[in-house]
């Protein structure tokens, strides 16, 4: 008499032998097999499908007969009635194992299911967010035998689910009674197990069974810009997107005038806390509008930003971070409740969570880069570069990395230009200037041809946005329109009447603003800012290229909330990136941003940034003399030809250099 | 060679081998002898004095040589210069053991210390405060070994005081960097250390070394006011005391008319939540501002109340708290941020607990009397009623313990009463009528002198508290002014022009005003209501004694705000409470305040409450046929003579009687 069967499930290859007459959810949670559910096996949730094989499968040798699984019951019938059951599947809890058998569970019964990133490196991710959904049937209140609704939602969430010691917060507690009545004492329980060493905690609670999945907000909290993704916390992927002006710019275009601020202005520090939260409140607001989902569903938020913004985002002044020697006020990585700092509309105690920082000036949002690009993984030398108000500079191998952060200012992302303006519709954000004629054509966002195809129209041309600008100048750069010094030649010297004086200088005119819109030119105003922004650019990375004493690297990625608008060659042509051969430049689109998403989607991924920062050397560019002689020594612009000329077979053009009156010579010195 | 020397503390009798050369204080922490230290050695904060005893101990078999200890040292001379030490006391982290010593550790330098509480029972209590403070030097930051001046604080902390996983809220990291710099890198923090299994957490840091000690709040929150005490968390003593009014009264007298509130308006709930967090953060800065204190040393708040003004507090809205069957959302203890309830201007990271809740109508102030009173620790049956706007009252011995709630409304805390106000200065307190001529005589709040004596003056008269109308209405009784039924006699009937006819009722003139102030009475309505209190309050504990199968008990403990006003023999006369001899009725004073701030001073009273409440049988009175059989049956006032007459050898007068007009028979049934 045999009472027991042999069991295999796939992918996992785990087998074991089980009592017949075991629910394959039973089974699968006996032999340790990754199969969800959130209805704990009432037929609800359907997360438990399986499919089961059939017949001989002599690499796992096994023998399926037909009746291994016990027939589809009413619960099946009914839910595939209601629902639609994909051939072949059956729902674990419900199918009783009745002899030997195989099993796959597919990859959406997973609960550490494993999604690809989209990034340069494919790399996979497992699924295993903090935040997860309980069905649970609580015991209604005893007058006789009183207790508090959470704490027999709490002896039913051990029971059940085997989750114990259950924490709530006030904001929770005040939500837990109305849930539980209308869901007549069965809700959904958000559960926040952040798998740090704290109590697992009740996030928010839903009446009954929430067929929706629970979802998390990744935060890149930029200096300029801050960028937000609505991301769903059972498959990873994002559903809506959305970004909105850092509302601290009124304060300060950059950190240290932001710093400067907190120091002159008493309670100033607590102006910039209460108007970045309101913004995060905002962003919150827009992506849960914009993805049409139920904003109490939002249960988590992993923020990144640099150790100016953390800390003005946490309440902390940042006046410390102006000065040698930069002392945080804390590094490591937080969890806190979301509201504290502006989420307020979202589940009542959905928990934020900010990664850590690395050092004074290199922070969370360089953390996230360097989650999202691992090149500890890499045995050859990645330069990481993730380009914004604050440039975050990432130098490693699988042997050593390097880290440091570089004050680029706002010029990259088309602040401080004259024609200047965020990425949206009707910014230039190509250019190519005919080295001959000195005649430009460009493109604008949400236009797919150029400006010379008859096919553009006459559409408005509002600006020029950071990846335009970097193309702007590196085209003139090659067309002889600058000098190496990055002065701008007259309508004489370059031989074209779009250098225009004005005053003293030139600029050139790249859209004369006909028929609508404003007149759009590059002053050289604009290039000394594009100047100093890529020369602290590349001043970072030579300081820890020195600091690792190499002086090439094996690949340049370019990472960013623009990174991946700007063209490896215009970047080498301005010399904001070392020289590396062009497919060895990668564009990882916002790191950042897949980083905090890494962190939302993954506990694993939150262990392992919080490991790697340790290992990471830190190199402060403030103090760091060779710093400044990079940066002088950079402010040149190298090539006068396209660097890769050969692989489009453009003979290069004679070198140019031009005087600007009384000024001296208009040569600088050449790296 | 003896490289050691044996030790012997007392009063402990902790005893040990240590090598020669070792400190006192160390030799305290390797025994496991409680010696305070806030400094951990520095000869900064002499918490860690000591009597050595020199000589021969025969009881403790040990000789110790005038040697035995290193010489007084420069830091001890300093000391004593300074801040003087007492005679034959040595500083316990200078003096090194060099021979075999006998140690006394006075108890101002144990941290647990005994402190005996003032109540009937005299019990002792151990100090065993759950936040304290350690003096910690904090590496300074190293620009090259970047790291948060938290973690260094908390890596500091391990090293120093061995407290590990150092845990801090937002509004603490806030405060960290100007105390740290302020300090020199020294800080007194201020942590707590729950002992629920939770990280321990900064509450506070001080720069440098803090010599004052830390100080908690202990608040008994009623329905119609609020008591609070300042409390020094190293010896327990109460630096102030204050008390006010509910804001909530506005939105009803009692819990159930608020609940009703709650119901009736659409946020009516948030908006009593606000109005009584606002009363705490006032009671707050008048107990600091009273005692003088620093507001951001008060790092810990205990709160005790019932369960309505709990869930208000907490903001949950306590509408299931209005019907059957009565639950509650939470009902275990709590350990949350006390900002989030208000107390916002105290340490940034002070912590709020709340004691246990026994049912839904028996709460965390009924849990703190039972705390402060523990019944089960005696053998005799005791009978405890906590008097206010709701009356708390348990029953038990070591056998049993059961409580129950009784809603008693108002008037025995003057509301609700004509000439009723809260006691304070002016109000009548005292009342003795003679049960011949049926004038009264009584005395004030604020003066000890009998209103008939000359020396009582002409003081402003203002009205009766609760004390005061528990007398009169009892001595009204006694002197035949009113029948078993509670009906007030006319002047004819009673024999005084001082039964004044108003309507169809009469009322008893108790002053005229003169020669200021405002007349006071007793009218029908004030009797009517204090019937109604003492019947639901008489109906609890008959309905308890029910339960525990018994009628009688050994002991009644009268407590509660005004509890220790209240004249025993007149609540006795009233029917108040069951008749025992007059020598068992003791009153424990703010019983409710005496738990909350055993609570405040000890974390075994914490973990004993918790377990307690589990163990004590609910009663529900709410829903109890028998309550209302009591409640009727207790309506009338039983004795029409002083029960205790042959202590004072007054002979009982005749039994009287009164006709109210077409109303029937004004005598009603007796028990």
């Amino acid at each position: 008499m045999t009472e027991d069967a042999l069991v295999i499930f796939t992918p996992s290859g785990k087998r074991g032998r089980v009592a017949k007459g075991t629910t394959v959810l039973a089974a699968a949670r006996a032999l340790g097999v990754d199969l969800d559910s959130v209805c704990g096996g009432r037929g609800i949730c359907s997360k438990c499908q399986i499919a089961p094989g059939f017949g001989d499968f002599p690499k796992h040798g096994i023998h399926v007969s037909e009746d291994a699984l016990s027939p589809v019951n009413a619960v099946e019938e009914r839910y595939d009635r209601v629902r639609g059951l994909k051939p072949g599947r059956r729902l674990g809890c419900q199918a009783c194992i009745q002899g030997d058998v195989l099993l796959d569970v597919p990859p959406e019964s997973q609960v550490h299911r494993q999604v690809i990133r989209k990034s340069a490196s494919e790399r996979v991710m497992e699924m295993d967010p903090a935040t997860r959904p309980f069905l649970i049937t609580v015991a209604e209140p005893d007058m006789h035998e009183p207790s508090g609704d959470f704490q027999r939602l709490a002896e039913a969430l051990e029971k059940q689910w085997n989750v114990s010691g259950l924490q709530a917060d006030l904001e929770v507690l005040r939500e837990l009674q109305p849930a539980l009545r209308k869901g007549a004492w069965q809700v959904t329980a958000a559960v926040c197990d952040a798998g740090d060493g704290t109590a697992p905690r009740l996030v928010a609670t839903f009446p009954g069974y929430r067929e929706a999945p629970l979802f998390g907000l990744a935060i890149d909290l930029g200096s300029t810009t801050i960028a937000g993704h609505l991301v769903r916390l059972d498959d990873g992927s994002v559903l809506a997107s959305s970004g909105l002006m850092n509302p601290q710019i009124r304060f300060g275009e950059d950190l240290m005038s932001r710093v400067s601020y907190a120091m002159m202005n008493p309670g100033g520090d607590r102006e910039m806390t209460t108007a970045v939260r309101a913004a995060l409140g905002d962003l919150a607001q827009a992506l849960v509008t914009e993805a049409g989902v139920e904003a109490q569903a939002v249960v988590e938020a992993v923020i990144v930003c640099n150790p100016v913004m953390h800390h003005l985002l946490l309440g902390i002044d940042p006046v410390e971070l102006g000065q040698a020697p930069f002392a945080l006020a804390t590094s490591a990585a937080l969890n806190f409740p979301a509201r504290e700092i502006g989420l307020a509309a979202i589940a009542p105690g959905a928990r934020a969570y900010t990664l850590p920082l690395i050092a004074g000036h290199v922070g969370a949002d360089c953390a996230a880069v360097a989650l999202a690009e691992a090149p500890e993984a890499r045995a050859d030398l990645s330069l990481i570069v993730d380009v914004g108000t604050n440039a975050e500079i990432l130098l490693g191998n699988n042997q050593r990395v390097l880290a440091c952060s570089s004050p680029t200012g706002p010029a990259f992302e088309g602040a401080q230009i004259s024609s200047g303006q965020r990425a949206a519709p009707g910014a230039i954000e190509r250019i190519e200037i005919d080295p001959v004629t000195k005649e430009p054509r460009f493109r604008i966002i949400g236009n797919e041809h150029w400006s010379d195809d008859p096919a553009f129209g006459t559409p408005e041309i509002t600006g020029i946005c950071g990846s335009g600008i970097i193309e702007a100048v590196a085209e003139m750069r090659m067309a002889g329109i600058l000098d190496a010094s990055g002065l701008i030649g007259s309508a004489e010297q370059v031989g074209t009447e779009r250098c225009v004086a004005t005053g003293r200088t030139h600029e050139y005119l790249l859209h004369d603003g006909a028929p609508n819109g404003p007149r759009i030119t590059v002053t050289q105003g604009d290039i000394r800012a594009i100047q100093l922004a890529k020369s602290a650019l590349y001043a970072g990375a030579r300081l820890l290229m020195d600091e690792m004493g190499v002086d090439h690297v094996d690949r340049v990625v370019l990472a960013g909330a623009f990174g991946a608008h700007i063209s490896p060659k215009h970047a080498m042509v301005l010399g904001m990136i070392p020289d590396v051969p062009l497919s060895a430049v990668t564009s990882a689109g916002n790191a950042a941003g897949t980083g905090a998403r890494m962190a939302l989607c993954s506990r694993a991924a939150r262990r392992q940034i919080e490991a790697q920062v340790h290992r990471i050397t830190k190199v402060e560019t403030a103090i760091e003399p060779r710093f400044q002689e990079h940066f002088v020594a950079a402010n040149a612009i190298p090539h006068a030809t396209d660097p890769f000329a050969q692989l489009r077979a453009i003979a290069p053009l004679p070198e140019v250099s031009f005087n600007l009156g009384g000024e001296g010579s208009g040569r600088r010195r050449r790296r």
